[in-house]
């Protein structure tokens, strides 16, 4: 099946150098986790170390987690380029860009709930110019959960197992689970739109940041739609939900690697009919 | 400090009573999670089990936790009252009862999140008349945490190894950290009590369930604002959240233990700043 969100063909990978970037990929999503997981709940005890000291431990991983990622990619892979949350970009020579985000949901991270998440993406050229995500990380670090998805890989690797990743076959919104961060994001219009699937679907979950890509790759969540959304936090959940089987595009049906307006969709049917409501003036 | 929810004094129970109710808990707790964990995520992986074959694995894991639960207190205990979600109610002839909930957040475990919880609680009487919680738990199988407070328990137990649990002494609404099942529960009243206080803190997340009341317990959230809960939402979180230096009252300060409109706050300035909002006309 062609897919319209993506006219070109991905650009031919070595088998080394594939496994060289799913290796690289784990080995930043490691050493992410050495920054993030120690600060992740290490404000509470009674301590509000915001207010008495000036630390604050969510910043501090995330630019720590970023920073590591970056030593990471400059030892292992120098020609790439980078695009961080936190940091000044790098263009690389490769044609090839990273894409992290070291701490998805910094709210979820600052009340201590395990949905945050760390996004790695690898891209076959600028997101924003229409580089298409290759392979992606969705990490969580506290559950020990990391999706991955692209470059022949679709899985779910936890504590108790890997799985393969795959989406539902539900093609009717009546039945359909969507997810969402509204109604804490996004414009009034937006939030509008939003209410016109939310009324038409089995049920509605809001709050669970790049959690809820993890779990539509899963199958166990339909639906995800955001808005006001960058590059960063976009680009890995599209590589995870396409290789489990899924259809992530903006409100207007185009390619969402960009960020802004997005809607993820198990299939096509289900895509097809949350993109009506949604483009809806 | 003497509380005006507990005008009364706990009976005096045995330290052998005091070892014996923990370990029974415990034992509810275990038998409950081998119910609900091999039922979490199984309806996904593409299947739609609910659609092709009647079987609803939230509804099956629901009665058979809490079926597990009442064989395991029929055998430790068998004089005392029992209140559950699924199953009548055991009135008991030792003055205490067992409130139960097998799975608190069924919208959180359909779609796979881990915020949903086994909730147990012991309490001197039944809770709409009066009861206190003596004793609770709440339990998050998938990441292998169980909150504990009462009878001069107040702990974490988690993978990593066991916390004290402690609320957060920031008194400031400014600085507060909201959660709710809001905008999900509630009337129209109710959410604009609610929203009175979302417009006061410096965060709000939606969607955690009974996961939330732990998180206050450990000192990352510092107010939970829930309506229309029963006797077993919110018995187990009392006995942990106070146990840990929180307050939990109804709307106008008094008892919670019967359910309804509930705020469950870290400290008593918090919770006077919060009640003060939610209980104007």
């Amino acid at each position: 099946m062609t897919d319209p969100t993506r006219p070109d063909q991905t650009p031919a990978l070595s088998p080394d150098e594939t496994r060289e970037i799913v290796a690289t990929a784990a080995a930043l999503a490691d050493a992410a986790r050495a920054e993030t997981l120690p600060r992740f709940r290490a404000a509470g005890l009674g301590v509000d170390n915001k207010a008495t000291a000036g630390f604050d431990p969510v910043t501090e991983a995330d630019r720590a987690a970023e920073a590591a990622m970056r030593r990471a990619l400059s030892e292992r892979r120098p020609g790439d380029g980078i695009i961080g949350e936190e940091m000044a970009g790098v263009a690389g020579r490769s044609g090839l860009v990273w894409v992290l985000d070291p701490i998805d949901g910094t709210r979820a991270f600052v009340i201590g709930a395990p949905t945050w998440g760390t996004l790695i993406a690898l891209c076959d050229g600028q997101p924003e110019a229409g580089g298409r995500p290759l392979y992606g990380l969705i990490d969580q670090p506290h559950t020990g959960e990391r999706w991955a998805g692209g470059l022949g890989q679709a899985s779910l690797a936890a504590p108790g197992g890997e799985s393969r990743l795959g989406t539902r076959p539900v093609e009717a919104l009546a039945e359909a689970r969507l997810c969402t961060t509204f109604p804490e994001v996004g414009s009034a219009a937006e939030q509008t739109a939003f209410a016109r699937v939310a009324a038409e679907v089995r049920l509605t979950r809001y709050g669970l940041d790049c959690y809820a890509y993890g779990l539509l790759a899963s199958g166990h969540v339909d639906l995800v739609i955001e808005a006001g959304l960058a590059p960063y936090d976009i680009c890995a959940p599209i590589a995870v939900i396409e290789a489990a089987g899924g259809i992530v595009t903006d409100w207007q049906g185009g390619p969402a690697q960009g960020g802004g307006k997005v809607l993820a969709a198990a299939n096509a049917g289900l895509h097809a009919a949350a993109l009506r409501l949604l483009s809806e003036e």
